[in-house]
């Protein structure tokens, strides 16, 4: 630590106005892509080729030389080859010492070696000063200027200064760098654009067999069901009547989900004593995607609302109400205002409103820049209070909307119960248990083992 | 500023892939979370501790030495202790001479000390460089992985390599620093974890005791009033009809409170002729809560939408549509189309839409990665002109909706106006001050104001 | 590159803690904002005017000096006042030698001077460490504290060490550097606050010139014709059944042009055969505002849900659902459900649902926090895949819901089709060419011209 590396600022910042040359080794496509978007930028670009004839591909500004004339040249070399072809370096180690030497290769699939990239160039050019950048960005993307999404660039490298003239040219191409550290970040880096949703993989699955073995269900109850007994045809149900059943359900149990981790995590913790054993895999790794569950659950919701306030547009909803309009006018009497009634269509309405609210309410603190605005504190406050308090509005939203048919045997038809009855297994047992963690008996202990105490402090080594 | 400190650099980091060992300072929860974490990032941990006997809760592959021996070891110590024993530290000032130390502590209240818990450190520590970071995160959150919230470390220091040293570390956890510049900040980054939305807490207080206010006040003249003298059980109102009576007046309300204080602001340097005094302090407050009252507002438009929507749906609206129905059937005549009556409901409707659209427009963007992007003018377009034309279209909305009642005794039941009629008074005030206050003769000398001229530009000193 | 500035960190940030003296030349009205700011903020500021008498418009605590005087006071020169006046600072160059001159000022015009007022500074001051702040805060959010929009203060230099200082003053002031580089990034920061949406300008005009002429369209076919006639006066029309013809059309045609340029620029590269020469300019323009087209497009889609869902409480929509009923009542009758009216209607809106709700989604991932935290693959599955998907649902909702009018004559009033037919031209369009750009004979080529191959690769020079 105590080295005395006066000479550290050596590659400081030109302070007159011209941009320094860069070098790039490689044609291919996305050498010259970069090369032109440099060019652009007003950087003089070299090119290192083995063939130094000019191709029309080159942009037009761009020298073509040998790799070791173009490297001396510039100080910093940016590398546009993949990594396979990273030997043919070696020979050249004399001359990119002290340059600076830009990775921004990519690989084909994770963790494909067992280094980086970017640690490998490293070893192979000891004296050079490796910058990790430009990967997740694509060729495509530099040339039609479609930046929207790809403007982040992830640049870690060991040296500092190197890191900063490399961040430099990322902010004139028009990008924003993000230092992420050392080299050792280059692994990450490297396998960030290989990504698609990973987090989001196990709760879409769970989602969608869920709601296929839900569809069947309800296929069979309310379609093939009326056919064979009531001979009647209501397959337009799978339009909107039967998705209409499935997203409350799979809101409700999906939002059930994301809190019943937390107190199976408190159980394990009371039932050991300590908190400092590592819980099963299982649980970790569902504790991890809640907020990915949790959004699922609230697209569902989203959707429940939109089927229900559609519906007095539906052709068979309009029959059904003018029907029964006609038959009591032809009966000659008019019904009277069951108040009983009235209190609770308007209560399960008022409750599922507020549940919405709250759950939109929740989601919107886990947009990036909203969760970066609020602290740990407030984080918690959110997440946990106002979700439970959704998942709470939501349950008895459902309770009091089919309460009354749990007795009644007409909702069963062969002798299977209704999905909404099956949707509040989930909740109703994460919300008993909470109810007892949340009583002082149980709390203290419980607090207690997350502030460090241990019950059997006695597996000392 | 003319300091030769030409090994200022020293501390330069290692070029080297190895992590640099680090130390901490106190083997209580937070400190043994910490090590965890920098153990599995690649860090060797070494604890400072009085009693060196090995306790099963430190990390495994953690050393622990006395204080003076822990010290020695790294160039980076965490203090993981509380301020109460920082004393303990005064006889290790000669081992920690020149060494980055970093305190971590926060307090149970806001400005609990006179200076901040970094400063005093660095006051025990003068030759150390304090640095102050990773107070935000809680032990909890680094052991179990859900960093969702609280991925930013606020860093601040004197010292610049040092500082840099720390935010590398934070990197490495995989958690986001934020340079807060001087040891200045640690003040306000110590009370930072401490807060519960502070600047959400008058507008909140103000939105629950009006809500209060209007529902008793609707209980009465729309239960109680028709329960007295109509014998009518109305009591399921309490559910949908009222809090849709509340939502839309708040909405307004508190929507035409953003905009009060601005043209309160015009009046006094209107009068003053100076912009060059303080605003009463109350002004001040509630100019700087303008936002959080304009998204409780939001809030409750929202809740009006979608219990307006709702409405069709509700046992009582539709037991009142049939009834309506019956008795033009029984009585054989069909009502022909009034015009004027569609008209006046087509337009209140458009005008609720459109107003709601634009108030949400404004609300999205109020989210900090939508502001962030747009510049000042934009900024000043969108949150005042569009924010007016909502004020124009809600109050307009509300006009067309109850205008017809003003005027007739029956909308008077116990001679109270309704409670929308009230709503209306804020926002008619904020417009007609507003209307007067675009007139040239009194828009030229308050922008002339506003760009620093004065009226009386007497009382020199 | 191989400079040997040892003594580049000369002016590395003090470690004492009290702030060092700021200078500010010019008591004009920003100058008088940042001064009350940073004594506010703790710093020591001095001015350099001209006439040194003490007005009273200055801050109490500062000192006012001439400008030479106050120059030697401070380390750091903020240069308050206008580029046309910047020669005086000449006979100064030799005070200003070394120091840190911060360039805060604006232009009234884009690009209003050949070089930015920071570079013209730096030529007049070749000795000085020229660096641009400041510019994008109004002095009266400054002075009201009303910051919410303007945190970020972009911050450029040639200068390493005499940008971070600059920083460190502005994070002082609880703003948010933005380090943008090189002093050639100054022209865009000075264009930056002149913008007023640059990119929606276009997108805009377009919408607001289709949706005049769609308005007068459809008031002639349905309020004109229906009163000729029909003898009808529907002029109510024009306050929401109107504007939801419109709305729907609107968003359906702007989707499609989101994804038209993409096909057109696909056709482009198979009929040239490479991908390296430029598209020409009015498509480059299109697909730069792409983003913009689409969230018009979402706006007018969520408008359009807004005005269906509001339909059953529209006075004319209940007069019409009771005229029908009460004839069905006095004619003794009762309509059976029609089941293949059921299905149109139920699929159609189960269409417009999903459409929108993938829509939605596609909105979401453009806020620039989620767009930041996806990588590009991601983005371009979201933006292509499940945009092509809402394109698709949408044309397939307005198809369903209209489709069994195409060939009926009484839907084309003045031989004029319906503008829902219109609307669906554009899309249906860009489906069909998509579909032939999926084959395998055409993606295959196209594919590797992405990758940079070329057919006729013989314009060699």
């Amino acid at each position: 630590m105590n080295t005395n590396s006066s000479n550290i600022m050596a590659l400081a910042p030109n302070t007159s106005n011209k941009r320094e040359t860069v070098c790039i080794f490689g044609t291919g496509d996305f050498g010259r892509a970069l090369g032109h978007k440099m060019i652009q930028s007003g950087y003089p670009v070299v090119y290192g080729s083995r063939s130094t004839q000019i191709s029309n591909l080159i942009p037009k500004d761009a020298e073509v030389l040998s790799h070791a004339e173009a490297a001396q040249k510039a100080a910093i070399i940016i590398i546009a080859i993949q990594r396979q072809h990273y030997n043919f370096l070696t020979p050249l180690a004399e001359i990119l010492h002290g340059k600076v030497v830009v990775d921004i290769s990519n690989n084909l699939k994770l963790n494909q070696y067992p280094e980086s990239n970017a640690e490998y160039l490293a070893q192979l050019l000891p004296g050079a000063k490796v910058v990790k950048a430009f990967n997740t960005v694509s060729a495509w993307a530099l040339q039609s200027g479609a930046l929207d999404a790809s403007r982040q660039v992830f640049v870690c490298g060991d040296d500092a200064e190197a890191k900063q003239m490399v961040m430099n040219i990322v902010r004139a191409l028009g990008l924003t760098p993000l230092d992420q550290g050392s080299l050792l970040a280059a692994q990450g880096i490297e396998n960030y654009p290989l990504q698609l949703f990973p987090m989001w993989k196990f709760p879409i699955f769970l989602s969608l067999g869920l709601t296929a073995f839900f569809f069947f269900y309800c296929l069979a109850l309310d379609v093939i069901y009326t056919y064979i007994y009531e001979k009647n045809n209501f397959s337009f149900f799978i339009a909107i009547t039967i998705p209409n059943r499935i997203c409350p359900v799979m809101a409700l149990i999906l939002l059930a989900l994301v809190y019943l981790p937390g107190v199976l995590a408190a159980i394990i913790q009371l039932y050991r004593g300590t908190k400092y054993r590592r819980f099963p895999d299982w649980l970790d790794k569902w504790m991890l995607c809640r907020k990915q569950l949790g959004l699922i659950a609230l697209a569902f919701a989203s959707l429940h609302a939109v089927f229900t306030l559609v519906s007095p547009m539906r052709s068979f909803v309009r029959w059904r109400t003018s029907k029964g309009i006609i038959s009591q006018a032809l009966n000659n009497k008019t019904e009277p205002l069951d108040t009983t009634n009235a209190w609770l269509s308007d209560s399960y309405l008022a409750l599922g409103i507020l549940g919405f609210f709250f759950f939109v309410l929740v989601g919107i603190t886990s947009l990036p820049s909203v969760s970066n605005s609020v602290n740990w504190r407030e984080f918690r406050f959110v997440q946990s209070k106002l979700g439970y308090l959704t998942l709470i509005l939501c349950t008895a939203h459902t309770l009091v909307y089919g309460g009354k048919w749990f007795l009644s045997p007409s909702a069963y038809r062969w002798y299977l119960p209704n999905i909404y009855m099956l949707s509040l297994v989930v909740p109703c047992t994460v919300l008993v248990v909470k109810f007892v963690l949340v009583f002082p008996c149980v709390d203290k202990p419980l607090t207690q083992i997350r502030q460090g105490w241990e019950r059997n402090p006695k597996y000392f080594e």
